[in-house]
């Protein structure tokens, strides 16, 4: 049980946090849950309760709370050089040494760097960058930018605006221009009789009719996860980036891959690029970058926007953008080591090997009969409830079926994400397969628990 | 020399880094400086190059390069809790006690803290802050953001848009709404015959006349530094802040303190708005925050934006917003160390003991023909060159005046940062008397040098 008295660590959190992406109810209801350590995939509170967060902290842990190695390169590059930034001609080895690491993993021959402290920096880059381009190749109208409803890209208010959720309406966003286009998701919005190819066919016209709608001449390009994240998990329909990317092709606009969630190893390869079987004209990541030992993005230019942006920047003598923390060697120090352990030190196999267990242990879950559909690709998958499995119906919202479902896996140990009214599922690759049973176990009996009470 | 063989340093870093606020010519001429370590206030390259840095990195690395007492609370932190977030109710407790210790050391008797990567972050949050509470308020029409030409805010597109420099025109922005009064610098800005107090009074009626212009209902906040920063070390007239807040507390509009540069010492004491007597709404902190050892930035709410902020979420259930490593326990960790170190353990102190020396050495080299103004607060200071004194005309534009002081530095072992035609100059706090002098003995010769080759 939290300690709600005064001088509890639930307290003092309370008196001084101003909490983000934190349901309000939910906290004043059970408290907040302040951490103090981690061991593998599991972490502690300040009671010392353990729990397997089968979240990865927020995607980005995929190499578990005490990891030696980058506990290592951390300490090391804290002993040698704690901070520098990349401005006015200066940069530090590890600076260096990362960009050159991220190009030869990257799917691009050649290309180059920018670095961000996050996705959302990234995602914000990347959209200065094409309207720096735009004005630059005298096509200042250029600037309108595509994304999904559902596709998550971050919180700045512009990659807010990328973002396709109802709540930024909160915030009078998106900013005009930005423009959502059909969530790819199947199970949901395909039509009745519908096949998945149709589904594919429908959303490449519907990019058509956009682009003609807009007049490809304002817009500055197409950006989308391979592998949708925060907005339930959500694969594409098959043949789904081929159809997009020839559309966009054919009206020169880039298509821009937001590789936080996917790359690095979550779905199975370095990118969800590689997975889905597409090269993007740049790649935006963060999360496993740096494992989440250390605030990070990247925005990976591939050689056509490379070249045209530095064309353009030094057409005016620099590329007026950058952030004090872009290209820190603690990170980029970090981001090496990570690099290496997913690659070469097993945990990219380690995704390939837990995948087979992962999804049968969600089909299994899937035959529930409040459980509409399992989805997922790699280490990253998803639960959806749902009232009535013929129909698709979900649960009254006032019931807050996932909220429930998540709440009962955290008594029980476990930490999951309720998202809409799916269960979000992204386990560390370090998970052992009696982890991984042991996740199962409990979301089971939490599915069992919750349904019971509500149906 | 720089090495530019191809597999120099110098190669390896233009081959892959798409470089921002870097001058590109200055770059082709010069090649990159690669560093690899620290030591003190000094840094040093590749090929072993000693440098004296007078920016602090950029602002930030007020305790140097090598602090033995942050590097071991990082190192003690990743040994502990190397990463986790602050969304759904879970935060470290390192974040519950940096939460606590900022309000303990803000001007506020109560408050909420939210972090977030970077300064440019911490704004573009805060005016996601204002624009979320104008709608939960019933005011959506209240969403302009008044700030200063010169202030500097930050390069997302809306803490760029929040900046007031002629570049961000080159991706189009800023945004509409976006208002940016004249610069609060007396030596460039006063008019013939204008007293100091004059050109104060000037500038409050500026902003009544746009208040009215624009209508209050419709302004969301000014947002001003307490010394306008990488617009150039400019320090505001007597008595500025406080016959702007008169104007704003009239009007109901929040002042929001950006500390990102000031905050934690610069100004020789903890905030800057302390130098200047005011107490704004809100303070946006970042840089000395971690003395630059780990990527941070945070919106510190004094208690009216606060409750506000609070009712307004309360109403939706939550505050849509938040980063992934919003609340690190590392950076946290570190903060927390970086705060002890400048309060508690003499570096404050040392801003205030070396004022003296850092005023008087400007003042001596403000002697030199071509220095028209010399300005500083605390140990932030400038030396504006001009090409003739009494009329402050400025040199041509091409002969690139404070790039040729600067690389004249560079080359003789001292980094210092060229700013429009001015030398901005900010020490780490750790400097001694005897690195004080080194630094103006190299500034003295790099100034008649230039000034030799370019008069």
């Amino acid at each position: 049980m939290t300690d709600h008295t005064p001088n509890s660590w639930d307290a003092r959190a309370d008196a001084h946090s101003f909490y983000g992406f934190t349901d309000l109810p939910t906290i004043h209801e059970r408290g907040t849950v302040v951490l103090t350590h981690g061991d593998g995939p599991y972490i502690f509170d300040v009671e010392g309760k353990k729990y397997l967060d089968a979240n990865s902290g927020l995607w980005n842990m995929v190499a578990g709370f005490n990891h030696p190695g980058l506990t290592e390169a951390a300490k090391a590059q804290y002993d040698k050089f704690p901070g520098y930034h990349a401005f006015f001609g200066r940069m530090t080895d590890q600076t260096v040494m990362l960009s050159e690491k991220l190009i030869e993993v990257s799917p691009f021959q050649t290309g180059k760097v920018f670095y961000t402290n996050s996705g959302s920096e990234a995602n914000d880059t990347l959209v200065k960058m094409l309207w720096f381009l735009a004005r630059a190749e005298g096509k200042p109208e250029r600037r309108k930018i595509l994304t999904r409803m559902n596709g998550y890209h971050g919180v700045t208010a512009v990659s807010a605006s990328m973002t396709g959720k109802p709540y930024n309406a909160l915030f009078g966003l998106p900013f005009d221009g930005f423009i959502h286009l059909t969530c790819p998701h199947f199970w949901r919005e395909g039509m009745a009789g519908e096949s998945e190819a149709q589904f594919t066919s429908r959303l490449a016209h519907e990019l058509e009719d956009v682009i003609r709608r807009e007049g490809a001449e304002t817009i500055a390009g197409f950006v989308a996860e391979p592998v949708i994240g925060a907005g339930g998990v959500i694969p594409p329909p098959a043949g789904y980036f081929q159809a997009i990317q020839a559309v966009l092709a054919k009206h020169n606009i880039p298509l821009i891959a937001d590789e936080v969630i996917c790359g690095f190893g979550r779905t199975g390869n370095v990118w969800g690029a590689q997975t889905y079987d597409f090269v993007p004209d740049a790649i935006i990541s963060s999360k496993a970058l740096t494992a989440g030992y250390f605030p990070m993005g990247a925005v990976i230019l591939g050689p056509d926007l490379a070249d045209r942006l530095q064309v353009a920047s030094e057409m005016v003598e620099e590329f007026p953008h950058g952030f004090t923390a872009s290209g820190h060697p603690v990170g980029c120090a970090i981001a090496l080591k990570s690099i290496d352990i997913i690659l070469n030190d097993g945990l990219l196999d380690a995704v390939r090997d837990l995948t087979p267990r992962f999804e049968s242990g969600l089909a299994e879950l899937a035959q529930h009969p409040h459980i509409g559909e399992a989805r997922s690709k790699g280490l990253m998958g998803a639960l959806e409830a749902v009232a009535d499995k013929p129909t698709k119906a979900p649960f009254a919202a006032d019931l807050s079926v996932s909220e429930r479902i998540a709440n009962a896996c955290t008594d029980n140990g476990l930490i999951c994400r309720p998202l809409g009214q799916a269960i979000v599922l992204c386990p560390p690759f370090i998970m052992t397969d009696a982890q991984m049973d042991e996740m199962f176990d409990k979301l089971h009996t939490a599915l069992g628990q919750v349904f019971a009470d509500i149906t």
